[in-house]
């Protein structure tokens, strides 16, 4: 009753060298924003200034673009000079291709000695102006959509360090802007602390990471596992969360990086003004409480002392007073601190606080 | 608090076209043993037998080959002659590529007009000679480990029909074979039903069927819509499980399948003489009660009237009496039935029973 082929087991414990297995970036950037004149396609742009200043010398603004982070103007001439390593794309297009009119910019990139990052939807390499330049100069193409190769599967060994997980009752509510939030509150403390990325956006700000929705099934949760390698007793992994457990779309990508990352502790991410899982008609958010319980539940497999430290909340809808009153209300039903990372203040200390102390 | 990038959303409903997005094998088949001298090696060639006895037309073993289906003996041409459209390869190889010894059949086979089948872990067209002869014949070469392109993402749509998913405790321990038994049983009753591959064995005696395992992490729950579409509402799917939602490698796979299934009933599939996951030291085997608890907790998000119909075990290391009595005490503690496929009888019929009566 055996499978007809080999068995699939989980391939003997080995350490994968870095930068094989983990996409990592040319730091530090040129920020590149092309003729863009709307902010809301500039967002990866604004995180990165947000995010990773220090990852970035300038920003380069096309003569018909108006939208600007603030961060000093150059060309790719002058940010090389900088000692910019590569130019990354901060604009999104609507379509997810590069546009005519940007070609020039960035093959002057590549001319001025800059590797190109892009978090696109249609890759670098698949213009032929561009991967004919950079091949004749030896740049390189950096697509983070793409995952990198040779992934292990995943081995289930428990590791050292400790770890945080965000998790959330749906897609794209603040899983990556929550595990940003923690990981700067805790490194401000002055504890040992690595935002660890697992989306493009975030990717980009880390230097590095692993786009885990891009990665074959079968290697999910040993992405997860290179993710966030052993560390110090002491020292705090903080992974950006994908999916979410109840999404009929994107539950598996959730399972596969909660059993890889072997957290110690979850926080929850959820947006109270949303009515149904985004773009799944007919499909209610699921509960706070549930989202915790079957959670822990999963967790529990790869990290018997998994434990929920608490809520983040998106109250961007909600007037001040009612944000207060839901984290207020929310904290007491759950018996754990619940807070808006964007409000911050005490509520948000707290929850950092459960994270570390459980 | 959003992504920075547009967030991920399922497509709008549409329906695929069947071929573009399920891999589908050219029928029948030539079976080809090569110079197998040992039958543990022959297993796939053993199932297409059993189960897809229909869609082979022959075997073809080389002259320092010995081991036999029984099927009748031809070389490539005459099987052309007697219909078939693909000669499929049978037997593993260890090291899972193709040796030297096969060259010269596979390219004869490729010469009398068939299209070559591998589920092997090299794939045929890296072999150039191989690659170069079927583009020079126009024939196909056809990896089954290697999934379609153009899956959509899942959509959680309801579909109509009914399915039935084998789940498992733990890998390779019969969710193919219990599936592939219940199709066959409830075919036998007179009623409308298809067994749906997910793995590259049961895609070849399917001949039709998506390796959900090597399919990228985002579209999980959507190869596993496109894998059993809508259908007659008194028609049933019985979709072959992968992985175990308890396995700490390869849960996303299974909670992704048996998300985009919305199986109407599980199956839970075990191996009592198991001591713990293959392969995965340090991980005990979950409890069947546990394993059916989380796994209805799960399956109901996408199909709310989901249920479990009863427990396939492998008892193939117990003796009569220990496999009867084994199954007589778990049927009584779990209120449904057990039974073994491979022993059949009335225990398995009352399995059927429970799957399609509920």
């Amino acid at each position: 009753m055996a499978d007809t082929i080999s068995p699939r087991v989980a391939a003997p414990a080995e350490t994968p060298e870095k930068g094989t297995v983990m996409l990592t970036l040319p730091l530090p950037y040129l920020l590149f924003l092309g003729d863009c004149t709307e902010q809301g396609y500039a967002k990866t742009a604004y995180g990165l200034r947000d995010w990773a200043n220090e990852k970035c010398v300038g920003e380069y603004v096309l003569p018909a673009g108006s939208v600007s982070t603030g961060l000093p103007p150059m060309n790719p001439a002058e940010a090389a000079v900088a000692g910019a390593r590569s130019m990354i794309i901060g604009v999104a297009n609507p379509g997810g291709f590069i546009p005519d009119s940007w070609m020039v910019a960035l093959q002057e990139a590549l001319e001025a000695g800059l590797d190109l990052i892009s978090g696109m939807h249609s890759r670098l390499s698949d213009y032929p102006e561009l991967k004919a330049l950079a091949d004749r100069l030896g740049r390189r193409l950096i697509d983070v959509r793409v995952p990198p190769k040779k992934l292990p599967v995943g081995t289930g060994r428990p590791r050292s360090g400790k770890r945080i997980l965000t998790v959330g009752t749906d897609c794209a509510l603040g899983k990556k802007y929550t595990a940003l939030a923690l990981a700067r509150d805790i490194a401000d403390r002055g504890i040992a602390c690595d935002f660890r990325a697992t989306g493009q956006t975030g990717i980009m700000i880390a230097g590095e990471g692993i786009p885990i929705d891009a990665v074959v099934s079968d290697f999910l949760a040993g992405a997860a596992e290179v993710l966030s390698p052993d560390a110090d007793a002491e020292h705090w992994d903080v992974v950006e969360g994908q999916g979410a457990l109840f999404h009929p779309a994107y539950s598996g990508v959730s399972l596969g990086l909660l059993h890889g990352s072997q957290p110690d502790v979850i926080v929850v991410c959820h947006d109270p003004s949303r009515d149904g899982v985004l773009g799944v008609p007919g499909y209610a958010l699921p509960g706070l409480q549930e989202t915790i319980d079957l959670t822990l539940t999963l967790a529990r497999r790869t990290n018997p002392n998994a434990r929920c430290a608490g809520i983040s909340v998106n109250t961007s809808r909600l007037t001040e007073e009612e944000a207060e009153n839901y984290m207020k209300q929310e904290s007491e039903a759950l018996g754990m601190p619940v807070a808006d990372p964007i409000r911050g203040g005490a509520k948000f200390s707290a929850l950092v606080d459960s994270c570390l102390n459980g």
